[in-house]
């Protein structure tokens, strides 16, 4: 018998990271890293005694409004409860279409927002239960499908002017040679990353060079800083940390959306000169035409993608020539399906992913995606790192593992998804005990 | 002594529209038209005596999810609750930055979905009070401000690069001779309509026979139709409207978003022959390059703007020649203030304002920002028409009102927002008698 989605469980959880500044930048002045966090129970066999016959998925924000994307995941209880456990790629297309395209939810976006966030984790909640069922990290359940089954989970609705099925179907083909020795590599030598750990802009120089040097110590071949507030204080950061990490060491840039296109310009040219890798959310991530502005007006690349809402605005980003880098975020679309589209969209433009992560658990999703980009689709890890920030990865049962700046190949059944129960019960908002404890005035809401 | 906003209270009110197939098109087959609807109660004189010490707002849906935006506008009951009632520009300016510019709960979209959508209906509940209070109807409290407040109104980031303050300035000093003219004008002719009661996709061709020739004997110089859903019905519709109106009415057609760019190349190429005014939501609101691609590619104007999320996608349609109608929303965008950004933009290109309306009172929200754009912004009501659609005005104590094919100049204090007590009683969700007495398989949910 095919066992059936029992329940569907939503929590709101809250970090208060915003006391350490942790997560600090130009437009995040006092995050509290926060998930809306979404357990799918079933009647598989084991139920109730091993974690493998629950899916685990969750959104990240920032701390208020955790609480709206927890009543959108709730809204979404009617789809997945009651249901037959999704197994394979059939079953989790047709999740993820019924999520994406009902057509009164679809209202609230479209495609976009709290509710398509809260669609994307749900259908990543689905696939962390189809990969555990099946005995296999994300990475390597996708990366075990054969192309006709990859292009069946993408939803071509709105790309097909520039990616049908078909070159979506050959690219994948291209990419099947190999797929068993990059895999082996990567179990061998994990993936590249960068850490962005020094770079809050909340953190004293002395803070920002120590880290720095920390991270090349540890074998970071990239960090990131956060800039966007103050040129002078940009410049002095860059120059401190340039200092610090050497010329070989690549340092790339983050705006998080501070500036109209003509501060970017403005302050890129004046950044230039100390050689930032790229310039990160430089405007609106809604901006298409910014970026490729931006693009055009100043020497140093151009990397955006972790606030871009869907498949229709990255296919636009790359028809416009408007990035280098794609920054895909495993969180903020409709889970593995709608990134997966973004993945062969990257693909056939030749534009590199290198995947935002850090918040909460957005690396240990995120390294799935980009694992199986190098194994399944775009077969190189050239040019290609993901983030890594060294936050709250305690509160997870696999967290992701970094060696000498790499990521390391997760071995675990499943999406590495898993927040520890403990965590779970002390942060929930508001009636969890970190937060009862709190002063009234210290506690969002 | 400055009266306070005391309570924030929610609805979610939703009418099964779904039984009569009104509001039916190619991407939304049963829509049942509901309210995440808000009101700002006050201490101001005459509270509990007289509804102009309330303010009224709301968000417009389809049913489901209803629940999630009235979550998302509880949200936002701290940033008014226990505040000054905002009366003046300054403060209707602070309110509208303060909720749309929360670091945290940006997070949640940026500017786009079920936050930003909450955001609009607060700051529309806002303006409705501040006219109110000024008892004045929207439309002439806001014609009524001098250029200066009304920039003052305007979020600027994200626009410079195409619209900065000064230019907005200059544009609205512009329109000042002549505003006292306009307004006269209005008030005895009212504005242009066009209704779209004809056209939903659900309905038999007689009925859209009998009702396109209703319109005309009505006095609209123009309808629209719904489209997307089969070449050959849509052919015959047209054809059927045609011969019904006669070639001198105009005749908008609607894809609500059904199409890919090169469907919707196909699908014009066979309609241009019937001479539609316009294509409206030919593929996605977020495909910016794909609009122009379409206005490029075949003879029929394109319009859209009802699901664009906000001024910076506007912007890029305008930015790309993408559009020759910008239909805005008075309750998608945050509210007054952003599409007073992008009447601005919209008069910067020269490209006339349309007004997307139906639904739950759009029609009566949307009137008051055409009606000033008219009086105070582009000064010109050529090929300008506000939607009409004759749903639900019912329920509204000010309900949008028609002569002759043009709406009447509102002249009751306020935003003509206000749903009567009676209707907010019966449908409210899921506890409302309406909603009681239907079988539960009937039930949105």
């Amino acid at each position: 018998m095919t066992p059936t989605v029992t329940e569907l469980e939503v929590h709101d959880i809250r970090f208060p990271t915003s006391d350490q500044l942790d997560g600090s930048d130009a437009m995040n002045g006092d995050p509290d890293y926060s998930a809306a966090y979404v357990v799918l129970h079933t009647d598989a066999p084991g139920a109730g005694e091993t974690e493998h016959s629950e899916g685990h998925g969750f959104c990240f924000t920032i701390g208020r409004g955790n609480d709206v994307i927890s009543a959108a995941i709730t809204a979404l209880r009617p789809y997945v409860v009651g249901r037959p456990v999704p197994c394979t790629a059939v079953d989790l297309a047709s999740l993820h279409r019924e999520l994406t395209h009902d057509s009164q939810l679809r209202w609230l976006g479209p495609e976009k927002g709290v509710m398509h966030m809260a669609a994307g984790a749900v259908v990543n909640a689905a696939w962390d239960l189809a990969a555990k069922q099946a005995g296999q990290p994300v990475w390597e359940f996708l990366s075990a499908m054969p192309p006709e089954d990859l292009v069946e989970l993408v939803d071509f609705r709105y790309l097909t002017d520039v990616l049908t099925r078909g070159e979506a179907l050959a690219l994948l083909r291209a990419a099947e040679p190999g797929r068993t020795e990059r895999a082996a590599r990567l179990r061998a030598e994990g993936y590249p990353a960068y850490t962005t750990s020094p770079g809050w802009l909340g953190y004293s120089d002395e803070k920002l060079v120590k880290l720095a040097q920390e991270a090349v110590a540890d074998g970071f071949g990239q960090i990131k800083l956060k800039v966007g507030a103050d040129l002078g204080d940009d410049v002095r950061r860059l120059r401190l940390a340039r200092a610090a990490v050497g010329p070989g060491v690549r340092i790339a840039i983050d705006a998080n959306q501070r500036w109209d296109v003509p501060d970017a310009l403005r302050w890129m040219r004046a950044l230039a000169p100390y050689e930032p890798h790229w310039i990160e959310e430089p405007t609106s991530p809604d901006d298409i035409l910014g970026h490729a502005a931006v693009r055009a007006g100043q020497p140093v690349k151009v990397a955006t993608g972790e606030h871009v809402a869907n498949r229709v605005v990255f296919k636009q980003l790359l028809q416009a020539g408007a990035v280098d880098f794609v920054q895909i975020d495993a969180a903020r679309v409709a889970g593995v399906n709608e990134n997966l589209a973004i993945l062969l969209l990257a693909a056939k433009y030749g534009v590199p992913v290198c995947p935002h992560a850090g918040g909460v658990g957005l690396c240990e999703l995120v390294q799935h995606l980009a694992m199986f980009d190098y194994v399944a689709v775009s077969g190189s890890w050239d040019d290609r790192v993901i983030e890594y920030v060294d936050h709250l990865h305690e509160h997870f049962i696999d967290p992701a593992v970094i060696e000498g700046g790499r990521y390391s190949a997760p071995r675990a059944p499943g999406f590495s998804a898993r927040m520890r129960p403990e965590s779970i019960a002390a942060y929930r908002y508001p009636d969890g005990p970190v937060w009862r404890a709190r002063e009234p005035e210290g506690v969002t809401g």
